[in-house]
């Protein structure tokens, strides 16, 4: 059985999500998995990592082919400590999710689910992010298994192309309306706070996230586009944050230059 | 005076971090200042934001041109919160830092201090992190001053290219050993974790975070390499995830196509 591939498991909702359990579903169709998963919701903790305080991580349940354990960190503290002392070698894929909730466009930054699936990319682990567009706990998560069997199947058969990851995030409609897997960029867009103010028995104010999401590009080649018109969106994540483009034009501001006149 | 830039400053080491207080010394040069910073330090958070506590916030001092606050969320909170109720308007240019220890390479993953410049930049605000690489708490942040103020300079002068922000690092060595400032790329590289088990009272074990920096980057265009040979590292950072390159690659998995026979 040491042929079996090794699929590592993580998430942002916590261990006992049922996202989580709908993409353990679908990962031990294609080998042994292992999960470690945050003890509590984590949602929105973006790549935070744990360096004040002490871990700890505890097994939930084993059985043949798969383990789940319950760390007391984030989805990034997950993926490290999980990958070091639970699964002892590499694992063959990471997954991450089924996160409540779209990582689509500007939403990726503030993702734990996608923060995961990123950091075991950085190790050198061929990982995904997946997320479904529905916040409600009773959320079907039925409507993912064939896009994530599907993309899962063909990541262990072409192997992942070098320095990437992929964030997935699939519509919440009748699986029926669904059109396809669309390869997108991810749509450039933003989220508009609008605090809400309140003021607590002791008369101190206190203040409520509240945002608007503002999208900010008219690209049909987008993920923002492909969800819309009930496209599954793949879009090929990096973590090289170089905006390349932009060296020549910085270049040219010769920064030294302004540095030696100063001296003078 | 409201001809005067306004400029707004945040941190991840905490209101009261002598890092933030050299970057408010320059900043003050340039035009009237205001400061979200957090209550406690916050390395390590990434973009995390808060959403399932309530936010807080409280003046720490005020006078002609300047003031500083103190907030109970996460660097990114402070970015949010604090151009919605502080600043009233979208602030001229926001600098975060400076910094204790290295955001060069992958530390940028993980770092508030950028994520907070991050959050600035995506809202459409020129933005620029500062980090000094040295970790203690009696570093001399005044070799910072001359590149702070000559990259806040060119920034103003030049306007920021769209879309990017600036992850600027400055090597903690004698100022006159500086060779100058040098545009780079993020270095290939990751953190290698090897955590440290211990046994508390109860007999429980726990784990805490230690590593090892690894650089997976031969080139001498990185910031890895410009820090390691005393220039000062910029590198301009975007907020755009998307592995261009790996887009046709990925088109021509035709993923649909696998869709499509395991329906029939």
């Amino acid at each position: 059985m040491q042929n079996k591939p090794l699929i590592f498991v993580s998430n942002d909702d916590g261990f006992d999500a049922p996202g989580l359990e709908a993409l353990v579903r679908v990962a031990r169709e294609f080998g042994d998995v292992k999960v470690v998963a945050p003890e509590n919701p984590m949602s929105g903790v973006g790549h935070s990592v744990t360096s004040r305080e002490p871990l700890r991580i505890k097994m939930i349940e084993r059985e043949d082919g798969y383990e789940r354990y319950a760390c007391s960190g984030t989805p990034v503290d997950c993926v490290k400590l999980g990958e070091q002392t639970i699964l002892k070698r590499k694992p063959d894929l990471m997954v991450s999710g089924i996160n409540h909730g779209s990582n689509a466009a500007v939403n990726i930054f503030y993702s734990g689910t996608m923060a995961a699936a990123l950091e075991s990319a950085i190790g050198g682990v061929p990982s995904i992010g997946f997320s479904l567009m529905n916040f409600r706990l009773d959320a079907d998560f039925s409507i993912c298994d064939a896009y994530v069997r599907t993309i899962i199947q063909k990541v262990m058969e072409k192997g992942m192309p070098r320095g990437i990851c992929l964030n997935v995030n699939i519509p919440s409609i009748p699986q029926e309306e669904i059109r396809g897997i669309k390869i997108c960029r991810q749509a450039r867009s933003k989220w508009v706070e609008d605090y809400e103010k309140r003021i607590d028995p002791s008369k101190n104010e206190y203040y409520w996230l509240r945002g608007k999401f503002e999208l900010m590009d008219e690209g049909r080649d987008t993920d923002d586009w492909a969800l819309r018109n009930n496209f599954v969106s793949v879009v090929p994540v990096h973590f090289d944050f170089t905006a390349h483009h932009a060296l020549d034009a910085l270049s040219a501001w010769e920064m030294d230059a302004v540095k030696e006149k100063q001296r003078t």
